[in-house]
């Protein structure tokens, strides 16, 4: 298991008229933790696409439990349960300054060859990363 | 149950570079087709926050079959199976113009009185639409 | 000059907590402005990237008169004065339901071939249909 | 004059399938750019909002010289060159990590009475910040 923190801070564009972070931010809020959490590792996930990967999302479920409203700093605890095989899946939780749960989150997402399209095996480079863990 | 379709276009801003729309957009695309849905009813989301009803997302969950590609014409098949109680759950499909069903959907939504913020029960201006279908 | 009129509504997830549709919104409502225009020509923005073009944005102004609200069914005029060249202007004005201006805006594009990355002259098909105006 | 930095990096989801920063993501990152610039003067805009006044923006222009591409991380650069009055107005310049600027751009807000919807003088709260600098 590892485990991953980072910190972003609601953007005024990004609240609703409810006042709350609009429920369809948090979708970019995970992208920027998991991709926190690859370079927390020593790899970018842009380099995984230079090296002809994809990783297209193919589900993501979340749970809201309470809102996140403008200028909140949030942490975004992103967390890798098993090593990645053909697929990989990150759990987030959000938290807000009082360390409060806003929500529970889950996203998996696929290795695809660019080129052909078709799905494949976790890169190396990536699965030994997690075999150190 | 009442099944209702509307048709939206993939804008420019809403791909990414892997040219496909973002994964994060649909939740917006799944609010105009349930905003619609009860625009077909002859009620808007508009007047339900008139009246002093919120309506929070508390579950989201997608799961994604194939993309959308910049300008495709979409249609959002949004669907209720029950008559809303003090919860409401939509369910989606997005559909291609080959008829292809990219990805299916649900959120469920609760209502909340505005003021106190407290969770009531559907407004009966909205439960009534249901009792006739 | 060529008018064109297209109509969108405002999402929620557009909207921000001062209830306005966020000022950034614009610029995704103007992109589908110069998209319909286009297609009301007889071509698609799409076409024109397969052809070997990209048309990045190299100024953007606007002027705020007054605010859209969510659910606002929006009217966003666009219009070209003169046939394209090296570059093309978009000129824009958008009204409410009650025909209020609410901003009127300016985007100047050039022509870049994709491959070489090097401005080029508007492509002969898109040129062909603003004599024929 | 008073500059101010603030450094953000490109989300996956703020590009669009030319592989750049879509042209009005910038928008919400000059936002950015003058809430830190706010907050290091040791004044948030949300308490500016506590305290009744609303700041809407009126006129945004903006130069695109280069794209900037995802997980890039920028420097957005904002200043001020006059203490506010009726209006506040926001020179902004994004640089990337080779230095290179990418865009000059400029918003002007102003003072908005939340409650009669009149605009109003900067409060003093703000403008004493600016007769120290």
């Amino acid at each position: 298991m590892y485990i991953h923190k980072t910190k972003l801070r609601v953007r005024y564009g990004e609240t609703d008229q409810m006042k709350y972070a609009y429920y369809g931010v948090y979708a970019q809020y995970f992208e920027v933790g998991r991709v926190e959490l690859l370079r927390s590792l020593g790899i970018t996930y842009k380099e995984l696409e230079e090296l002809g990967f994809a990783l297209p999302v193919v589900n993501y479920n979340i749970n809201y439990k309470k809102p996140a409203f403008y200028d909140d700093e949030l942490t975004i605890e992103t967390t890798i349960k098993e090593p990645p095989s053909i697929k990989i899946i990150f759990n987030y939780r959000t938290l807000n300054e009082k360390g409060e749960v806003l929500n529970t989150a889950e996203t998996t997402l696929v290795f695809v060859n660019k080129e052909t399209g078709i799905p494949c095996l976790s890169p190396e480079i990536l699965t030994t990363k997690f075999n150190k863990i």
